[in-house]
């Protein structure tokens, strides 16, 4: 068991952590309570146990403005989320927009489809601050566009995508609009209904702050994906194909009651502190850091320039040092908890010239202080000596 | 939040409740303390996550007699795992072998794959008892036959089907065979090497007690699937295709580590008890289920007889009775908690004509005890005046 507190844990990018104790808590009494088999018998516990899901999806709905909660469906991570949109939407011959800053989650399901069913993909240009150029996106449209998808935030660079113009952009080429909040949900205020967006692939246990093994796909009404899973949902269950009633028809199988139980309680933490407080807070930190790191010989900042928005991500590199060794040391000398290497964004490290090599990120949380920045900073200023 | 010991749990069969307590507490431990993101990071906490998920897999292997404990791969449940297999492993034109009792989870799938990709499917008979005819299943294989798939045990009926003979049959015709195990993984023996099984899909929240969001498929060394789900692995992260290292390849995206923790802890309740002696006692309930309610006027038995071998499972119905209401009545009159109704399996309601009205079911599990089985007895003999 490791001791909390002496961690400086600067790593919430790949995930939270701490989570906050009403997440444990809301697991614990929901797999001692009512986690029998949601929609699976007539008897209380069976219900109360649907129960839990529609609460958090109530939840969830309002944090994302989503009119109809029963649009979210759960999913046990952002990647099943992007695969469920991206495979169940795209059909034989369309064309698709991404953008290089895409993880591979997004990226691989394309190249899948590319490889297996012509499925055509562009990816726009992004540059080494993480921003791309409208008109590139505009130009990139085809006869054939049937969707633009982009990442709401890069996870290596921390840029903010401009996702109300890119939502505009796709609709007026009758494309659908996904985006992939990895990065955003729960840190940065997202509005499907003003911003446009179709489809919101979001993880549970990162910005959310619930735990590992949640997530999910908003699904805008007006749209039909083929399921990824087929199989029992508890309902029609004499008819051969999944049924067509929401959530049911993308959630074949039992669910993660238990963990579902615990992002409900991460999700109530954000909806009280609000997000737009969470995303001022994360972003002075970021201002902090950098401002530490930018005055240290041999440090190269990756991303947004400060005082431009970004999420609670910056990467850097030390001239001359490999990435693994920095989160290596930064480790074992300083308890200092950053990642390092690739991000899974192989385009994204060719847009900020770090295929070599990869990169040192650290990432900032709900609770993170000013004071473990700093640590962070003294640290690589050790480092860099 | 409700008062555990009031009920009388007979669902096992839906989900096990309640968990042993070394389940939530290794939750809790995980999920407070190292649940970094396992494989995507070089720092202690990372690696401490990563661990979390070798040692589930590591114990799984023993239990089921796997070999490389890397031939495991965790999903969020049975059904992923059904889907994974069946869409993994069939090509378009391939003719694939079920029976009458497959789970609505195998159904769909190999449905879907009939629509979409002209994969064709023969279910072979089963008759009121749950039995097949192992000659049915020999002359149904044909040149295109590739896989062989069956429910180790009936949801509906609880026959345990002759696993081993059903093996070799399958490989006697070069088909691989899917055991569907959500029936009987933890409490029926299980050994991947002796029986044959090439892929065995299995839950993790029934007989082996972990959470909900839990499961797994084994895949035989030799058989290489195409993934489900395409995304990041935080292995080869500059490849546009699924790494082919194992279990990576088929796990994309952020793992549940904090269930799959429950999961290890449920597993090692059933290592330290061993799977035969659940089985015995299991199957002793059963027994004293049946001589109760056989004697009673209107009750009609499904599945094995008297003495013969099964899971915890025992349907039944009350003649003019439908089964709904007798299940709502057990819950609020008596606080016994089954399942009634279908249990997304059409053809094995066929096979036990009870294509109408479904059937009542209870299931025993790990901590039923020979009271709570007589109280339902004794329930069902005030219903049925």
């Amino acid at each position: 068991m490791l001791d909390e507190k002496s961690i400086i844990y600067l790593d919430h990018a790949a995930t939270s952590w701490p989570k906050p104790p009403e997440v444990g808590k809301a697991m614990l009494n929901t797999l001692d309570g009512p986690a029998a088999n949601p929609g699976r018998g007539n008897y209380g516990m069976a219900l109360q146990a649907g129960r839990v899901l529609f609460k958090a999806r109530t939840k969830l709905a309002k944090l994302f403005n989503v009119s109809n909660p029963n649009d979210i469906v759960f999913t046990s991570n952002t990647t099943t989320a992007l695969n469920l949109a991206i495979k169940g939407y795209l059909k034989p011959g369309d064309h698709v927009i991404a953008t290089m800053i895409e993880h591979n989650s997004v990226r691989r399901p394309l190249e899948f489809l590319k490889r297996t069913q012509g499925v055509m993909v562009d990816y726009v240009a992004v540059n080494a601050q993480g921003e791309v150029d409208l008109d590139e996106v505009r130009d990139a449209f085809r006869p054939q566009t049937r969707m633009l998808v982009c990442s709401h935030s890069s996870n290596l660079l921390g840029s903010i995508l401009p996702i109300e113009d890119l939502g505009q952009i796709a609709h007026q080429h009758d494309a659908v609009f996904l985006v992939d909040a990895a990065q955003t949900a729960g840190v940065f205020p997202i509005d499907v209904q003003q911003m446009g967006i179709d489809l919101l692939a979001f993880p549970g246990h990162k910005g959310l702050l619930g735990p590992q093994g949640t997530g999910g796909l908003y699904i805008a009404s007006k749209l039909d994906l083929e399921p990824l899973l087929h199989g029992g949902t508890g309902s029609q269950s004499e008819e051969l194909e999944q049924p067509s009633v929401r959530p049911d028809r993308y959630e074949a199988g039992t669910a993660n009651t238990v963990g579902i139980a615990g992002l409900a309680a991460g999700v109530d933490v954000i909806l009280k502190q609000g997000v737009s407080n969470i995303y001022a807070r994360e972003w002075q930190l970021t201002q902090v850091l950098i401002e530490g790191l930018k005055d240290i010989q041999g440090v190269t900042l990756l991303g947004p320039n400060l005082g431009k928005p970004r999420t609670g991500i910056v990467s850097f590199n030390l001239i001359g040092r490999d990435a693994a060794e920095i989160a290596f040391l930064l480790d074992r000398e300083f308890s200092i908890a950053v990642r390092a290497g690739y991000h899974c964004t192989p385009l994204g490290h060719q847009s900020a010239g770090t295929s070599e090599g990869g990169a040192v990120r650290a990432s900032v949380g709900y609770d993170t202080t000013i004071e473990e920045v700093r640590s962070l900073v003294s640290a690589i200023r050790l480092l860099a000596n």
